[in-house]
């Protein structure tokens, strides 16, 4: 498919994307080159991952490592094992990487988005929250120095493999959702759920933090922003449809009232493919087929807004724009942690969302650092809040 | 849309394709300019839609003008409106006309189509028989003049605009079918269909010939056929899948397992106009819009072979090559016939069909001539069976 082999620099190489995003490098033999891994806190999984590819760039952040950057200072297991030790940033910017993969979660990514974007790179996006938080800085970013934005969001893989081709914008987006593991539940249920049962996603197998927010649809709320960045769509004309099987991955309306939609198993990987193989496409026999002798139906069904607030809470936020949706973000981050540790309900997941949003005074046209500020000041109000209202 | 309005000529600008194409050019005022109209015996229309388009150009055929070429030979009430008196193919190659439009039913168009195809123009395709007949000739004639075959049948309108901005064959192609008004009937059941419940479509308005060939599949057999040449994919790698509420209008499978689909509301016109508007879309507000709050589920189902054995005829016949869907195509339009005059019974199509079939000799690789002797010899012998075993 490719003249000579692309070079992959993969941020979040241990996390669920990151690791499938290794797998499409091993099933597409010859394509893809690792140049660059970085990592969170599984050094275990990282140092399997720096023997089998061989990145001449790695990082990983823990207590010693966060503020390292010479080689000096590096632990002697990737000193044995070759790799120069470089921040994520100037991982994401290297002259020799070209496609960036943010495979981070929350806010993670952002400053290394960044950065890429600014070198021009290809940049694959899997992590929603940088363009939920700084989606005008980065698409602005992006136009200034010719980085190319690639989705790896299921859905807008699907708006992207639609729009492809075409002369015009779309008139309409339609993500579809699966409605999560609790569609059909009574605010009663919803209210007992536990963390375990959150984390049964019925279609897609994803990392902690976007199953949860799968769950309470804050997630579809997420990528209605992610869309409005990534394909400059206004908001109003961006839609949510509940689709349990989760085989459209969305459709896209234009303006003659044609739709298209993109349709494939449940599988992470493929939109992953996809974005490091555009324009091409590339046969990967180890990628489960739709087999539509088995498909009877398709079914859809609106979202519940009031069983699933947070859809709105995102909506409500991302009209509001400036640092709102940053507000949202952070608060978000910090609240589906204290339910995963058991610290909150479900239910309660919405609930301190929106008490720190009624909090927020929004401060349009941020900059970078207004945003980081406001990230803090939200996970602070989280924290205030918690404390004050749920501990005592 | 366009800088300036393009040249239509419409050829059976009084049957259903060729009266939706003028409801088009008068939604998208200012677009098109019809110069050119050809019609057959319904010349009362004909007559009011010269006097609204007022095209330069017109021809009917009726037993007094199907010699005539030249103007003094032609009836009075043409000449007194003006237009000039041309033969179907001199319209279809006209140097005026930018995009003719096939809108003929059955074998009426193929002349015309291979002269507009010669003439290097964009040629609108709806009648599918000329490219079930002489395909090879056809696509092989639009290599060398760099004609354009724009489809306008909706399941190719779907498969085109999956296949737009994409730059590698299709891996498969699933051409949705209604399954048409008889989908469930017992075989003693089909026996007894009359004409007027075959000619009532459950989801699309068309000519007659077209929706008896609905009813029985072979109109879906004749579209494997249209779709093999239009888009250069194998027989093989192209399926039938039933899809009754003719929402989604067909699928493409790519290489690595996505699929695109196309959807609207069922309205030829929309296919219509995208082929008139290509590369761009135009909004219609007179097009029916899906609702997708009104849509709860889609279904899918395989074809029944057993039930609808035109459909295997067609693939069978297809898969001879040479003049065998030729054999097919003649055949059918007669037994059509036949049926709606009821002179045969709804299951006797098939059965007549297969006859004329078993008795053909294919030519390989067939000249034009081939083709119109085989037409020729294939409704000679409907004839012959017909009085041999229906008759007596």
């Amino acid at each position: 498919m490719v003249n000579s082999a692309k070079n992959l620099a993969i941020l979040g190489s241990t996390g669920s994307i990151g690791r499938q995003t290794l797998q499409v490098v091993r099933n597409l033999a010859g394509c893809f080159r690792v140049v660059g891994l970085a990592a969170g806190q599984n050094t275990e999984l990282l140092f399997q991952q720096i023997d089998e590819f061989k990145p001449k760039y790695i990082y990983y952040q823990n207590k010693e490592t966060s503020q390292l950057t010479t080689q000096n200072l590096v632990p002697r297991p990737f000193l044995d094992r070759g790799s120069q030790f470089l921040s994520m940033e100037e991982i994401a910017a290297h002259p020799e990487v070209d496609i960036v993969v943010i495979a981070t979660s929350g806010k993670a990514g952002l400053s290394a988005t960044l950065t890429a974007v600014k070198a021009g790179k290809k940049v694959a996006i899997a992590n929603k929250e940088p363009l939920v938080m700084a989606g005008e800085i980065i698409t602005r970013e992006a136009k200034e120095s010719g980085a190319q934005l690639l989705p790896i969001d299921s859905e807008h893989s699907a708006i992207w493999q639609c729009l492809n081709g075409e002369s015009q914008p779309p008139k309409r987006i339609l993500l579809t959702a699966s409605g999560g593991p609790f569609r059909g539940f009574s605010p009663q249920q919803l209210a007992q759920v536990t963390p375990q049962q959150a984390l049964q996603h019925p279609s897609w197998q994803m990392g902690k933090k976007v199953t949860i927010d799968s769950a309470t649809l804050m997630n579809k709320g997420l990528e209605i922003i992610e869309a409005h960045w990534l394909f400059g769509v206004p908001l109003e004309q961006i839609e949510v449809i509940i689709h349990p099987r989760s085989i459209i991955h969305s459709m896209v309306e234009f303006n003659d009232g044609s739709f298209k939609a993109q349709m494939s198993y449940p599988d992470m990987r493929l939109p992953i493919q996809y974005a490091l193989t555009y324009p091409e496409r590339v046969p990967n026999p180890e990628l489960p087929k739709l087999d539509w002798s088995k498909i009877k139906e398709l079914t859809f069904e609106p979202p519940d807004f009031k069983k699933f607030p947070c859809l709105e809470l995102a909506i409500k936020a991302a009209k509001m724009d400036g640092t709102s949706p940053t507000a949202l973000c952070a608060a978000d981050e910090l609240v589906v942690d204290l339910f995963l540790k058991g610290a909150i309900k479900f239910t309660d997941i919405a609930r301190l969302i929106e008490q720190v949003l009624q909090q927020h005074q929004t401060i349009s046209n941020p900059t970078l650092d207004d945003i980081i500020n406001i990230d803090n000041w939200s996970r602070e109000m989280v924290t205030k809040i918690f404390y004050q209202d749920y501990k005592c």
